[in-house]
């Protein structure tokens, strides 16, 4: 058993809190009705629906009639790629996005380009950002969608969507923009109306509600075609009967983050001990997306002469949880395209390593990571054979 | 506060039972990895997805690479209708339906004639019966999919699956099937060989499971686009963070209910109870769907002179849930397609009363009903001027 257990993997997911728990659990008991049912059951039930909707309206800015509650994230996504190219295509088929998105917008779009629309993909500068010029230079008169995330989840770089939003609907008044706020929503304080976007998705297990929840923000009055067919849920937009304990806990957890605001500014401290921490104690290391105008807990750190599989495991062995590129990709063996794109050497990219801290990481964690880590890469290094010429031409 | 409280609604959602939510908890708390990370919490979530997994598919007669998760019996049906029409789109654009199927197939083949292909929905008999003859008839060359619900949720009818498959198979061997089994799963034996089936959807809330997840049997093989693109999960054929908890809970409901599937005798025993004692007790009634090959729990019943809204609203106040229609389209104002379909005037379809039990209905409950009901039609039928018209030149 390791000495200690550093769960440093938030970005991937998090733990439910118990706050969140206890207000689902009576909707798996006694509060079991369809929303949809006529009955006193179903009326509680779609009671409590609308309260959580509401709730979360205002948490972002919206109206209550402009959130729709999704299964994660990712349907969220793909709703509003597909949904607003499909709907809109009459106008055009052209498509602007970045090359740092999160695959369940990079491959929504190949499933559009595989059915005649045009995506242009933007680049990004070193430090991970999206620049309003290049998105707005990339509209066309027939690019019907924009889709920029608010923050990105491997390097958690912000990009400035409010900006990106005036550049765009000057060039373009007609353009949709759509922001996958997946990584930023439970951290960053968002107001849709002032990121002037016609689309915004969120998941809940990013901020401390279950796997298997997201909402998706859409402008009252703007075209978007159903991903999801059925009965008359959602405004009959979204098909299924709706889950109501995971929505009460996304309302929940949603609350509990824009109250704990605060604790960005002790997440960002530890994320900045533990940056200095690393490149101070291990030689041959580089951060990876910008220093400024990064997620508080986000630490993504290239390796030299390591491969990031081999850290994960050892610090696993350690206690430590951590990742390489993203969890919903961290099967392939191929590089992140996110640091690809940033301009990072595949050979570094291979060798990085995210951790990212959440509210309830302390001081000690950090520790910790920074005490059991040099000596996991040292190791590391002196197995592999590239390092030894390196090092052994320094001494 | 009424006398007695009686849940006759199972066929629009059950509650969860003891036995799942027990199953789940550990999955919101301790056990809150991301199956898609590498380090050890992700590693015992993926094992723990691998065994619901494992044990779905043994109770389906399937293969563990042919289950996938959903997040409702409607994804799972509109991934089927609208990813198998997508992939096969080269071999033909024609579909073969039900008219009694539910909205989530219904809405989605009416999306898939926006985008050009063509829809076949054969006719059922009085009872609600598919004739395999009938089905095999409407099959075409260019057929490439035919989809017939495996029961009927509103009048409970029971589809000879085996008997369409094989006379599909037999006009056209490459013609795909898929069924919609989500109001049957947890009732009916479900073996997808035995069916002949190459898609299977099943919905976790209609079987003691929450509602917000579901499966979809995809054999091996066969060509089916993806409806939520994403990351790697499920084989990267669905992408978004695997919920867990309730895919735990969905494998500890559906054993569960396999595991009881002797109470369906109990439950058909009070469900015969019900119509005899309804049919009798109450003139101008008339059961909907056949008496045979019909669900346990189900009794859908025309009371003439009366609307079903108004019966159900007094049925709530003497503390008896149950449904008009369906509950996925009880706000709508339209008369049952269902309904419609198999004959029943709009009239009687406007009139109509589903009471569905389940295993945590008891004889008391049928009691109760039986007291109940004909005092609550006969005060509404006093209120009707057509029935007076009726009554009166009876006496």
């Amino acid at each position: 058993m390791p000495e200690k257990f550093v769960y440093a993997d938030n970005a991937a997911t998090t733990r439910v809190s118990q706050s969140v728990l206890d207000a689902m659990l009576p909707y798996f008991g006694e509060e079991y009705g369809n929303p949809s049912s006529l009955h006193s059951k179903g009326r509680e039930a779609s009671a409590a629906l609308g309260d959580a909707r509401a709730r979360i309206a205002k948490l972002l800015g919206a109206k209550e009639s402009e959130i729709y509650f999704t299964a994660s994230g990712s349907e969220a996504d793909n709703w509003a790629a597909k949904g607003a190219a499909y709907a809109n295509r009459d106008r055009g088929r052209h498509i602007v996005s970045t090359k740092i998105e999160h695959h369940a917008v990079l491959n929504s779009l190949k499933a559009l380009e595989r059915e005649g629309f045009e995506v242009t993909l933007v680049d990004v500068d070193q430090g991970g950002r999206v620049s309003p010029e290049a998105v707005a230079n990339a509209v066309r008169e027939d690019t019907v969608l924009v889709s920029v995330m608010t923050a990105n989840n491997e390097v958690g770089t912000i990009e400035p969507i409010a900006e990106i939003s005036a550049a765009v609907k000057q060039k373009n008044r007609k353009t949709l923009i759509f922001t996958d706020a997946v990584q930023a929503a439970g951290t960053l304080r968002l107001d849709v109306r002032e990121l002037g976007v016609d689309m915004l998705s969120l998941s809940g297990h990013k901020l401390h509600a279950p796997k298997g929840v997201g909402a998706l923000y859409i402008r009252n009055g703007i075209r978007v075609s159903n991903l999801i067919d059925g009965g008359g849920q959602e405004r009959s937009r979204r098909g299924g009967t709706e889950n109501l304990p995971y929505i009460i806990g996304l309302a929940k957890a949603l609350e509990d983050a824009v109250a704990g605001i605060d604790e960005n500014a002790r997440v960002s401290a530890m994320r900045d001990r533990l940056i200095d921490g690393i490149l101070d104690k291990i030689p041959y290391t580089r951060l990876n997306g910008a220093r400024e105008q990064r997620l508080p807990g986000n630490v993504n750190i290239s390796f030299d002469y390591i491969e990031g599989e081999s850290l994960l495991l050892w610090l696993d062995m350690n206690g430590i949880c951590a990742s390489t590129g993203s969890a919903c990709s961290s099967a392939s063996l191929e590089a992140s395209h996110v640091l690809l794109a940033l301009g990072v050497p595949v050979e570094s990219a291979h060798g990085s390593l995210r951790l990212s801290l959440g509210r309830d990481n302390t001081d000690d964690d950090v520790d910790y990571i920074l005490r059991v880590l040099p000596g996991i890469v040292e190791r590391l290094r002196a197995m592999s054979p590239l390092y030894e010429k390196v090092n052994g031409s320094k001494i």
